[in-house]
């Protein structure tokens, strides 16, 4: 089954996804959409049972579901373990976009000690510096800017405006969106009498295979050695990594994360959005921080952490701010105030 | 009166503003200023009664101010019932940036089965992909890229350096500053044995007209339908937009926010900077969040909210910090205390 | 010593940063490394007592070192009265960096009425736009965008994929990294009926010598009078300057904080990563303001401020959520039980 070539048959989608039809194989499926959205013609997913009453009503021409909701679907299923990552795949059949096509574009600016492989494609404006190194089927997009020594190993997709500075170093089917600059000075400065001096970052970035970067993200160039980003993690848009952070294997970091200089985040982490996680820390594989949390200290065991306060109308949150600043006090007064009863009563 | 042939009569402003001059009609304005740098030639602005003093002592040739306040003015006036607004129409008169001059520089790559309108103008080095429709008097600045199947509207302004991604919609008259990046892949992984699964994003991104993206906002494709951002909108600075998010019409949000999957912004909302929206939420028209507040439960009732602590010396605050961690506790001794003292009055 | 024409012997390197060798003053040095990883040929520094340790079995063939610690170390020394201000130094003579090369790379476009000096390096499809002057020795990398009437003096590095909008003025030897946004319209508008309209920002951006901007930093354009940036500023990635903000001489800022509109800041500040300062207000010259602080108020006297609460588990950081919200009845309730324990004493 090619992708792209929609419509398929149910039993055609099925049979690549693993699972087993109940109803009409026979239908066409043209596209994707939710439960609420679908119409005739289009495959639904069922993976979370608060939406069971989207279930009952979908227009959808097929759901994928698993074995114990089968019965309530109003129409035909794939019956699978995993609806939901049998979502993801089907997503695929459906995408869009255009197979890498082997080529250079106008405007392209190739060095001529740089290597771009026959079954590369750029596209216009994008630049090339010397001694990089552009595999197989790697496609790069509109005025995408490629330093020295860069690799870029197959399947590598660079999307549009992207900048790699030198030494950089993708794995094999990694993706980058627009706008992500990798290799960046580190921030390093020495204090000289009120001015700084600036420390030259003399190290790369390392990406493993597998890795997606968002638009507008930053990744720092290490100041001595590289900064590390482990196979198979996902990194939302707007993050910045600092120089000589590693995120290990299969960590997925949401949107407008922050992480400081020389940070070891371990394997299998979620970080939320908004977290801000200062330099020189350990954050244990397995671990999970929420939304817009401050991580000051290393985190040793594995586990969900939080920071920060929740949600009031600002009139209340005032005063809750105001007694904040009094806590301490006003944690002493109850320990004096447990004396004196105690005393009393004695 | 065409916009930017200053300077003009003090008359001729008042006249295309609505107001009413007092004292000197026939003097000059040559440009703008606040009411305590400007000099003589210019027009400075009175909408805050804080700044009375600055007011008295200003040297602008004349002032927009509210018809209560005119005789505090040591100059001329325009009177209008409101200057704030005065003052943001007269700055277009005195915008310098030039007029959409109809043509396409050099280095731009138009696709075959692209669509330009004669009217619009292409900067060096922009990109035009297949399917996507350039309307009148657009303004694409040097080095963006406009991906397939965009459809950008009469007097849409992209500035430098922006991406737009396949299947882009930009309503008329709506302005997109540098670095921006619309339609990147939302963030969507199925999770399989301790590895992501990707799932494509097939959706696009749709834009209502008068609407404004700060610089490196980015903005990601819907996973199966469209984000939304409607009609009059205007996003600041490096906001990320998650996909399927939509924010409603005239709703305004500052620099650095975040706003995750499938979230709901009413219309007529505020968002300050540096806020936290997490995914699926619903905020109620007309809300209003003050500055790095995290939200995480739906908002059913316009008016102002917020989250977080205020700004304390770091020694203090870290005690505060201490006793935050021990809330639960302080507040069950608080509760046994006043048990006791009820027994022992019993 | 010529930069870059490694190796080095550890003599001329001392003479070089003003230290004074023991012990084997021929033997070369190719390349920095920190104490835990350098090897034979590599020089490291130590300035934190805490990696004593590391000092003494470190590989380095040599080491930069102040007098008190120079005998704990097994390999030759550069005894320095500041090691790590001297690594920095250091960190120069290792830098790859190409120097400038004098020339326009294909696909640029100079505007008849800009003036570029003959020995600037305009890259590939850099835009250069009416009336810009670009100074000597000055660098645009590739895909960089030049506006109208900007002003790059001797010295400035701007790298790729950076846009500079019109009427931005750049000190000497400042440091413009990939992403940034310079002079993007201030966030400005007059509510009016519902909607609002736009204040155009007819300001420009001054950045003053000695300057480095981090990667994906937008800088607004002043709504009147400029946005300043002054000497010696250090701004790390991903930070939002407002319009009109002033940043004092000397301060650094990290990663992903967002200052809004007016804010004057002082010189000698440190701002730590993802702090939001709101606007209209002024920092005393030498404050610290530790990570993803909200500043809500200004700041008069200099110190060291924060705001925020510490990670916890998330189950246990829900209950001290709930009891902040609590916090002003909690505090009326130890008055209330204060006030009966005098009572009943009394």
């Amino acid at each position: 089954m090619s992708r792209s070539e929609s419509p398929f048959q149910l039993d055609e989608l099925a049979s690549h996804l693993g699972g087993k039809v109940r109803g009409d194989g026979a239908c066409l499926i043209e596209s994707l959409a939710t439960l609420e959205e679908a119409k005739k013609g289009q495959l639904a997913f069922f993976a979370n049972a608060r939406y069971l009453n989207q279930l009952k009503v979908t227009q959808a021409s097929a759901v994928l579901i698993s074995p114990e909701y089968a019965d309530a679907a109003p129409c035909s299923v794939i019956i699978l373990d995993n609806p939901y990552l049998g979502f993801a795949r089907a997503s695929h059949q459906f995408d869009p976009t255009p197979d890498v096509c082997a080529g250079i574009a106008a405007g392209v600016q190739v060095h001529a000690m740089a290597s771009v492989s026959a079954t590369a494609q750029l596209e216009a404006n994008v630049t090339v510096a010397e001694g990089a190194v552009i595999g197989d089927h790697v496609y790069v997009g509109p005025n995408s800017v490629i330093g020295r020594n860069c690799r870029l190993d197959a399947g590598v997709r660079i999307n549009a405006n992207v900048t790699l500075y030198d030494d950089i170093k993708i794995g094999e089917n990694s993706l980058i969106h627009s706008g992500a600059v990798i290799g960046a000075d580190g921030f390093g400065f020495a204090p000289n009498a009120g001015k700084w001096v600036k420390i030259c970052q003399l190290g790369g970035v390392s990406i493993g295979k597998d890795v997606e970067i968002g638009a507008g993200t930053t990744i720092d160039r290490g100041a001595l050695s590289d900064t590390v980003i482990e196979d198979g993690v996902k990194l939302d848009n707007q993050i910045q990594i600092a120089h000589n952070v590693v995120v290990g294997k299969n960590s997925a970091i949401a949107g407008c994360t922050a992480v400081a200089g020389s940070t070891k985040i371990g394997a299998g982490c979620t970080v939320a959005g908004g977290v801000g996680i200062t330099g020189h820390l350990n954050i244990a594989d397995g671990s999970h921080i929420t939304a817009m949390s401050l991580v000051s200290k290393s985190v040793s065991k594995p586990g969900a952490y939080s920071s920060g306060t929740g949600l009031m109308p600002s009139k209340q949150w005032k005063r809750s701010v105001v007694r904040f600043r009094q806590l301490d006090d006003l944690a002493k007064r109850i320990k004096s105030l447990e004396e004196k009863i105690e005393t009393s009563k004695g």
